[in-house]
């Protein structure tokens, strides 16, 4: 493992703030924002276009049969030549398959989440890969940092999706990790501003992953009637549920109140697994059933207002991200 | 009501980052830096010292009875000619009480919390008295507005004790009500240095309001065994309960577990009410039982690692505050 170039200057400053260069070097990438490997957002249309617009997309693979997952890596490569990468959860039945396909079609980066990091990350590292682990709470970031893991995204509890059971926020999470940390660290949950990238920097990470945000593009696999629900959405429309299960944070529609009032009067884990099935996540973000799928979105989309192009989204982050900055300047004592 | 004084100027600039100014110049302070008033840490030796320091300190109000509350104005008054206030949770039994003693003894800072900001306002804004209310939601940030309140504390789902029932948190509670307020946003919940006091300016808030790293200071009024225990904890040891009764973020110990046991197993409102009882805060953050006690304390505690006096955090909050935006700056593209 070759150490990130900037790692030391960083340490050797007395305050914790990120180094952008880090994760730019890291992935041979224009701005430091990654585009979150979302379940049924992040094909290649989605992915290509980020990497394009100078950050790092990522192909999903969690929401994706290992044919369907080859025909994205294929598309995307076909799309851009920029650096992109992909996101494989490790409790997908198929991760064997998804990780040949990794190797097979030459993919130089990937992002791994919701298991070990210890599992895969010697056998991509050999064959040259950039792997990335998702992390909720300390004790994973320390485990991928031995392991040889090369960056750390760490996850807050208003991401959408799957989640932490330590409900550590973003603001709370990066500060924590970062004196701990000698490899580079990926802030995500909660951003979708170029004020809120500013404000990760600040607290300490060098780069951001932001998922709802690019849900809400053009260029988002979702279903249309998914993407039209994120933009109505007001603070409290989504909450942190089924931690009995697994916590994810969702949309509180109808099969959310259903979760709820089973949580309420004390059903059993057997009994909200088996509420839960097969398939509510496709059935919701793909299909676009917005009663009785699991819809997976961050609290960041009561801030989100409007279906952009990626473009336009990149072009704003981008932009205000430099304003928050010269703003900052302008409120010192 | 008069308008601050760079309302218009801040409203004018295309992106929302903070602006200091409003609130040193709302409470005559030189930081924009507000200890929060909590129950069983805030007398008058950590508000006076917090003042002396150079921010607003503000006696908990919460958990005194009138006669006490009197004596901690007035040892306040006689310890500092700097400004500070006071903070009132309306749900408290003697409220109309503490008002009384607020008039009378001058005070000229009121925070007000837990309740509808429409009760005291006017009342206390005809007194001469600035007014600010503690909000979590975007409902009732607007209210503080419609009736006057002179500036809002928006407080995320990551801080110690009573808690909003949306769960926001900082990250994305502060830029979703920027744009939407046009009185100073002071932004609490997970801000305990100077990293993430500058985060909190980029996300658009005017000034913070800091519990936690206060209650962990010499001149907090809380047992010992309280804060040697905050300094120990690490992420996941607090979490955010009894949300059926009032949602409060506290230390997992015995009592807690106690509650959790309950809640798993779909206990009633009136059971969970009945094991709460009374004086369980008092209990624990006063007396020193970690096992009966509720200990109320935000999950910032996790990067607390030392008791200090006041004026050193007050010290490290603004050094480490300038910092962050002298490395931002050269954090640009």
């Amino acid at each position: 493992m070759v150490a990130p170039p900037l790692e030391k200057e960083t340490q050797n400053t007395n305050i914790m703030t990120g180094n952008i260069n880090r994760i730019k070097d890291l992935f041979g990438i224009e701005y430091p924002i990654i585009q979150g490997g979302m379940v049924w957002n992040s094909g290649w249309k989605l992915a290509s276009a980020v990497s394009k617009a100078g950050g790092l997309g990522l192909i999903g693979g969690g929401s994706m049969y290992p044919d369907v997952f080859r025909e994205h890596v294929r598309q995307c490569k076909e799309a851009t030549n920029k650096p992109f990468g992909v996101n494989i959860p490790l409790l997908y039945p198929n991760v064997e398959d998804l990780i040949q396909i990794v190797v097979d079609e030459g993919v130089k980066i990937v992002f791994t989440s919701a298991g070990s990091p210890s599992k895969y990350t010697a056998f991509l590292k050999e064959k040259g890969i950039t792997v990335v682990h998702v992390v909720a709470n300390k004790k994973f970031a320390l485990k991928c940092q031995e392991v040889g893991v090369d960056a750390v995204v760490a996850e807050g509890f208003e991401a959408g999706g799957h989640n932490g059971l330590e409900e550590n926020t973003t603001l709370t999470l990066i500060p924590y990790l970062r004196p701990q940390l000698s490899i580079p660290l990926i802030a995500a949950g909660g951003i979708g501003s170029g004020q809120a990238f500013a404000a990760a920097i600040a607290l300490g990470a060098d780069g951001v992953q932001i998922g709802s945000r690019f849900a809400a593009t053009e260029e988002s696999s979702s279903h249309q009637n998914f993407k039209d629900k994120i933009v109505s959405l007001i603070d409290g429309d989504t909450k942190l549920t089924m931690k009995r299960v697994v916590p994810v944070r969702m949309i509180k529609n109808k099969f959310f109140r259903e979760i709820e009032q089973m949580e309420i009067t004390g059903a059993s884990r057997e009994a909200l697994k088996e509420h839960l099935g097969r398939g509510r996540a496709k059935k919701g973000m793909f299909e676009g059933d917005m009663d009785e799928g699991e819809l997976e979105i961050g609290q960041v989309s009561a801030t989100i207002d409007q279906i952009l192009p990626v473009s336009e989204v990149m072009k704003n982050l981008v932009e205000d991200y430099q304003k928050t900055i010269k703003n900052l300047t302008s409120n010192q004592f």
